[in-house]
C-alpha cells in the first residue's frame, strides 16, 4: 500500500486476520501505518525509483491516497507490477475535470459544471447556469432563489470553483459569489472546474468494493456531515432516507465502479438535493472516512474488502450488524491532558470504540475516530460527539 | 508481550485501534506475531538477559503463554519492571499442583485431587476416590459405573494424571486405568497431580478480564469442544445452559481472578458434570482460544480487554453482539492447494470470518480459526465446521 497514513494503519488490522503480508511505502518512519507494519519502506510516493523499489516485494500495489502520478503508475505497470486500482481508473479520483466529463458522458447525475479559464469565464458560466437548464422550480414555476440581475461585481448565481488536481479535505475548493473572489483558484496553475452551488439537503456517501473479476458489494448508504470540507461525522445508514433512493445511490456507485473499472473500495460522495435528487460530488478509490464505521458495524470492514478486492479474493458481506452506527472524527486540539481524556472516555462509555492513529497531535489534524453501534441514533450521536469533543479538549465534563 | 504466537498477533489488532505500541519477544523472526509487529525482539523467553533487554522498552510486560519462569518474573519486578499478571498470580496457571491447593483452600469447586509420588500412590489415590465422597449414585443408590473390585493391574477407578508443569494443549495429561499406565507421567521428573476422572456433560469456559484496580468484566460463558485435549470448537454462549448456572460460572471465574490477584484476561476452563455441578479444570492468564469469538462477537474483544487491563485502562463492554457465535479452529492438514481452499471458503460463505496466523502449515498445528455469528446455532456450527474441514483438506465439496 502506497501511503503510510491511518488508512494503511487500519488496513493492517484486516491484513492480520486474512493472513496477508501488508507492506507500506511511508513518507516518514513514524507515520501512522509505519508504526504497526514491519514491512515499511520509507520513501517518496512521487519518486519513480522509490515506487519501483517498494513494488518489488509486492504481488499487488494499492493506495491509501491518490497522490501517485498516473505516469508513474503506468511506468510500474509497464515493468510488470500489478496496480489496483489501475491508473485508468484512478485518474478519475485524481482529476476532477476528467471525472466530471467521464461521468457526464456515462449519464451519471452530476452538478452542472464546466472547465473555466479565468474569472471572466466564471462570470459567463454563472450566467449560463441561470439561463440554462432551469434550477428546481417552486409551485408557480419560478426559479426564485437566485437572481440573474446581480450587481456589477457579483455573479449571476454563486458557483463552486475547484482545482482539478491536488485538492483534498476541503483544500482546493472555493465557493465564490463575485468575479473578484474567482481569481484565487487560478493562481495554482492547474485547470479550474466550475460547478453549480448545489442546494443540498445533506451529503451522503455510497461505498462499494469491486474485484478485477467484476464482483461487487455495496455498503449501506451513509449520511456524512462536513465542516470546512472535512468529514466530521457519519451515520450509517443515512436516517430518514427512502429505501428507493438508497437503492438508487447504491446502483449509482456500482455503475460508477463498473464504468471506470475500479478495483478496490470506491467511495462516491453524493449530494441529496432538497428536491430529492442524487448528484455525484467526489470520488475516492481507497478505504474512505465515510466507511470507518464498517470496522465494527459491518460483517466485513471496508479495509478487509479493499484487500480482498485488490487481491482478487471473493468479497465479504457488507451487511450492517446493528441498526445504526455513528462515527465521529477526533481532531487534534489542546486538551489539558490527552491521556486523562482518553481514560475518561473509555470509562464513561464501555461500548465506545476508540481508534487512535498514533499521530502527533496538531490542532485540526485528524488523529482518530470513535464509533458506537445501537438502535437510537440520537443517543449514539450524543455519545460519539461527546467523546470526540472531550478528546479534543472542547469540553471537560 | 512475551511470546510471538497467534495470541500476540491478534493482540496487535487491538493495539492498533487503541493506539498502544505493542512490542513482542519472539523466539523466531517469522513467528506469527513477529510478522505483524515492528517492535519485535528475537530472543529466548527463558533467558533472563533476553527478558531484561526486551523489558527495557516496555511500560508493562505481559504474556501470550505461561512459559516464563516465575523466578525470572520476580527478577524483572525487582529491577522495576511492571509485570502483569504478576508471578504470584501466574504461578497458578504454570503449576497445576499450586493451583489445585490454592483453589481448594479458597472453596472453589475442583475435581478431587492429590499430588502422587509413584504408581503405587496412584493406586492408593484411586482407592481413596472410591472410598471417599461417593460418586453420583443411580436411582437405586448404587455407584454403578466403576467397581472398586478391579483386577490386579487395574485401578479401583480411572484417574487422570497431570504433570504439574509444562503441559498445554493436551500434553502432560494422561487418563489412566492401570498401575502400568500410571508409570509414564513420572518419567518427566516433575511432580505429578492425580485427579478424579470427571463424568462431565461437557466442557465450558468462563473468561473474565480484571484490572489492577480490581475492575472486572465477565464474557458470556461458552461451550468448548476438545479433541485429544485440544480445543477444536467454541459456541458462545453455551447452548441449553440455565441462566443460574451461567451466572454461577461467571461468579466463579471472577472469584478466582480476585482470589489470585489476576491482572489481564483469565480463562477458567470448567467441567459441567452430568449432575449439574461446575468444577474448575484449568486456568490460563492470557487471551484464550475459548474467547477468540469475541473479536467479532463481543463489543470489546478479549485482546482489547487484556491490553486495557494490563495498562490499567477502564475495561470495555463484554456484551455479545449476536445471539450466537461459533468458532472452529483450523489445523494444518494436507489440502491439495491451500490457497484454493481459502478462496473457496471466502466465496462459499461471505459472512465467514477467517483468521489466518501466518504459520507454516504442519499436520495438526493450529494455523487459524474461523468465526460465524447468527441466530441458528446448528447452521453456524455447520458453516464453521465446513470451512475448517475444507481448509484442512478433510473435505473437498
Amino acid at each position: 500500500m502506497v501511503g503510510g497514513g491511518q488508512l494503511a494503519r487500519m488496513t493492517q488490522q484486516a491484513a492480520i486476520a486474512l493472513g496477508v503480508r501488508l507492506a507500506v511505502l511511508a513518507a516518514r518512519p513514524d507515520d501512522a501505518a509505519a508504526q504497526v507494519i514491519p514491512a515499511t519502506t520509507v520513501g517518496d510516493e512521487k519518486a519513480m525509483d522509490d515506487l519501483r523499489i517498494f513494488a518489488k516485494q509486492c504481488d499487488v500495489v494499492t493506495f491509501d491516497h491518490e497522490h501517485v502520478p498516473a505516469s508513474h503508475l503506468r511506468g510500474l505497470q509497464a515493468a510488470g507490477v500489478v496496480v489496483r486500482p489501475g491508473p485508468e481508473a484512478l485518474i478519475h479520483a485524481q482529476d476532477k475535470g476528467v471525472m466530471r466529463s467521464r461521468l457526464a458522458a456515462a449519464g451519471i447525475p452530476c452538478p452542472r459544471h464546466r472547465i473555466v479559464s479565468d474569472p471572466a469565464d466564471v462570470v459567463a458560466f454563472a450566467v449560463e447556469l441561470t439561463a440554462g437548464a432551469p434550477p428546481p422550480r417552486d409551485l408557480f414555476g419560478q426559479a426564485a432563489a437566485s437572481s440573474p440581475a446581480a450587481g456589477p461585481s457579483g455573479l449571476a448565481t454563486p458557483v463552486v470553483l475547484k482545482t482539478t488536481r491536488g485538492g483534498y479535505d476541503g483544500k482546493g475548493v472555493w465557493p465564490v459569489r463575485s468575479a473578484d473572489e474567482a481569481a484565487e483558484p487560478f493562481r495554482a496553475g492547474v485547470p479550474v472546474l466550475a460547478e453549480e452551488l448545489v442546494d443540498f439537503r445533506r451529503e451522503l456517501a455510497a461505498v462499494v468494493a469491486r474485484s478485477p473479476s467484476g464482483q461487487a458489494v455495496a455498503y449501506p448508504v451513509v449520511e456524512s456531515a462536513q465542516r470546512n470540507g472535512i468529514c466530521v461525522e457519519v451515520v450509517a445508514p443515512a436516517p430518514d432516507f427512502p429505501d428507493g433512493l438508497a437503492v438508487e445511490a447504491q446502483r449509482l456507485a456500482l455503475a460508477v465502479a463498473a464504468e471506470l473499472g475500479v478495483v478496490g473500495v470506491l467511495a462516491v460522495e453524493l449530494f441529496e438535493t432538497r428536491d430529492g435528487r442524487l448528484l455525484v460530488n467526489e470520488l475516492a478509490m481507497r478505504p474512505h472516512n465515510t466507511a470507518h464505521w464498517t470496522i465494527e458495524g459491518a460483517v466485513t470492514s471496508q479495509f478487509e474488502n479493499h484487500l480482498r478486492a485488490v487481491l482478487d479474493l471473493p468479497l465479504g458481506s457488507p451487511v450492517a450488524v446493528a441498526p445504526y452506527a455513528v462515527m465521529v472524527n477526533v481532531f487534534g486540539g489542546d486538551p489539558p491532558d490527552m491521556y486523562s481524556a482518553y481514560r475518561h472516555c473509555l470509562s464513561r462509555d464501555p461500548a465506545l470504540k476508540i481508534h487512535w492513529y498514533g499521530k502527533e497531535i496538531r490542532p485540526g489534524r485528524k488523529v482518530g475516530h470513535v464509533t458506537v453501534l445501537g438502535e437510537d441514533v440520537n443517543d449514539l450521536r450524543g455519545r460519539a460527539r461527546h467523546a470526540a469533543d472531550y478528546l479534543r479538549g472542547n469540553i471537560d465534563d
